[in-house]
Formats: structure tokens, sequence, C-alpha cells
């Protein structure tokens, strides 16, 4: 067969004195999302949701928060380790859809932008990569604008 | 391949002096879901997994909460459009899987009436549209009857 | 095609005086999770994507909480039979990826024995079934550790 399904979710607080990292691009916005790397929520997940399919452990077990040398890491470059590991195991990624949930600021203009850095760090295509985007509807700690979460689902094949 | 796989998740308050309406039926409780349109979160997760599977944009793209001819408009108006969509773009539905999370009230009765709904919009069969419910343990906004929230992920394959 | 696409979502609230069983594995903590069975919300996730990627409806359909014969059952009895359930329309599981949320206690110790008794139970290899771990980052429900929730999604196919 050589298809395999992948899931991944990620929460970040937002915080004031921090930037905001969603999808590896920079939005300007009076908070930013804490962590111990750039925090970014969205590449978390698809990170995520990429070693899930082929097995290989979690975000968590690759880029420890304990370890210094991911201290204040862009996860752009722990994206690209976590496609290399999915492709040392003979996987490519067929397609990856996701969802961002956050109250506010408006990320809708910055979607392209994203999916051009995801696409061109992954070697897909644009059109591989979707990202959408919602609300809580004032609803929870991401309505109250405490903090962020992103899902993202992804279909992998051997290639 | 051909293959191609989508997810979506959507929140709606739960307000008195709405109708709630589910997976598109309308189910007697006290409260209702508020939105622009008739807020029917199963139809709009339905609708994002379909449109993120083919990475076209999300149902805010498409049919955005600023746009009055959308206003109060009945969801499956807006899951025939997303389909019609994804059609248009060479795709057809393998199946669809989705998860309610809502305290109250109990829908069990009603999801044999929404999985024909939704699956006579779409052309498919019921055993192609598949609607599990869970509440969420009296936690959160959920559990406290403040608003509810759905998921769903699709598989597509080029026709 | 042959292939289905399913996800299951579960929450149960976490508290003092109950065991906390997770992927079949007993964990020691000062608190378990609340429920009419084991509560084993991992192993509950699963068999809701199981159930649903074959329409088959969901854990609560088929073992109901107002049934007594499943009051404290175990879990792993629960996966077993969702599994017979699926196999029993023709189908077989490709893998299956699962994300646990909880702030506390550290689980990924515990993981390879989850992957083995789950692996064990659906006849599959700990390459099939992954286990992944985050916190909510000390926000909501499951940051507060008032409770706990899994993900799961599944590809099936014909056999």
């Amino acid at each position: 067969m050589g298809l395999r399904i992948g899931m991944g979710v990620d929460f970040h607080q937002l915080v004031e004195g921090r930037d905001l990292w969603l999808g590896g691009v920079k939005i300007p916005h009076v908070k930013g999302a804490l962590g111990h790397s750039d925090a970014d929520v969205l590449l978390h997940a698809i990170c995520d949701a990429l070693l899930g399919a082929a097995c290989l452990g979690d975000i968590g077990v690759h880029f420890p928060d304990t370890d210094n040398s991911f201290k204040n890491i862009d996860s752009k470059i722990l994206l690209a380790k976590s496609a290399a590991l999915i492709h040392a195991e003979g996987y490519s990624i067929v397609n990856i859809d996701t969802a961002l949930c956050l109250q506010a600021p408006k990320i809708k203009p910055y979607i392209p932008h994203m999916q051009q850095t995801i696409a061109g760090i992954l070697g897909l295509t644009v059109k591989d990569v979707s990202i959408k985007a919602t609300t809580t509807e004032r609803m929870g700690f991401v309505g109250r604008e405490e903090g962020l979460m992103a899902y993202a689902t992804v279909l992998l094949q051997s290639v």
C-alpha cells in the first residue's frame, strides 16, 4: 500500500514581548507565542503530523525543550529536520491540511506567504499545503486571547 | 496517486433565542448556535475539511461573515457549494468521519437523519458519512454548555 | 479503492481516588481518569476512530455508559471489540496516529509499552501505532489538570 496518515495538535500561550511566528512567517501583533523555540504553533503541528505518520515519535522527543540548542530556534529548521526524518524512512508527502485556531489577529492575508514558506521547505507545491483559520467565537483560552492552537493532518506515501 | 486528506474544526456559541441546526437537521433544544449563517457547526467542519483537502481555502474565504448574502443562510447550501468547488477540481469524496462535541442535548436519535441529509447533498451513501458524538465530561466551554464544537476528516480521490 | 479515513476525540476528568489508565497501561499518578469504564482516553479515541472510519457509530453506541456490563471495564476489551467490528466489515488497519493532551504526568517513558499493548490487541506492529504527547501549556481544563483529552486518526483498507 504505502500510504500513511498522521495528525498533530499544538498549543502556545500568547504573551506580550514576544514575536508572533505562524507558518514560518512573522505576523505583526501586540502579543507573541511563548515557547522554548520561536513557538510557531502551526509548524509544530505539521512537524508532529509528519513524525506521527511515520511513527517516529513527536516534536518533544526530537527537539526537547530541555535542550539549549533549540532555545529560540526558528521552527522552520525543526520542520526541515522533521521532513528529513520521514524522507530517511522512505516516505514522501502527498498533502497537508491544517487549521489555525486564534481569536486575533486576522491571519488570512499572510496565508499565501505561509504556504510558500512551508512548501519551499518541504519540496512541495503550494497546492499541497492547505492552511485554514478560525476563531473559537470568543470561547475558552483561545477566545480570551490567552493562547492559540493548531491542528494538522498529513498523508504520506512510500517513495 | 490521486488521494488527498482534509480536516476541519469549528466552534459556535450556544445562546437562547436561536435554533439549533446540526448536520442539516433542526434539533429541539433550549438554546441554538450563534453565527452569521444558521451556525451549523457540523456542516461547517465538513465544508472546511472538503475545502482543505482540495487546498481551496476555508469557509471564511468562500462564505465571509461580512457578506450579507450569507446572513442566516442554510448551511446545507454552503455544503453543496463546497462540494461543487472540489468537484470542479476533479475530486470525489471517498468517505467522511466527524465528531460533534456538545454537552446537551443528546443528538444520537438525530444522527441517521443527519447522515441522510449530508449524503443526499454530497451524492454519497450514508455509509460514507460517519457522525459521532461525545460530551467533554462537563469541562471547558463545551462542558459548561456555552458552546459546541465539531471535527471532521475527509478522504478525497481524483475522479 | 478500499481506503477509509477515521478520527476520534475523547475527554475525561482527572480526579483523586481513581487509577490513571492510558493506552492500556496503568500510569502512577496522584489522580486518575473518571468514567464508567476505566476511562482510558487514548484507547477510547482509537476505538472511535476505528468505528468512525468504518461508519459503525461510536463508542457510546456500542458500549453505552448506561450498561452495567461495561462498569469499570478494561478499555482494552472495548478496543478488541471495536477491532472485531471493523474486521467483520472487511477492513484492516493501515496505521494509527494519536496525540495525548495532558499537563501531567510525563508519559513518554510509558509510550513503548502502550504501543506494544495496542499493537498486540490489534494485530499490528508497533510501527503502525504512533502515540504522541503534548501539554496545553497550562491553558484550559487540561492545563489546570482538571482533565485530559486524546485525538486519534486511522487509515483503513479493505482486506
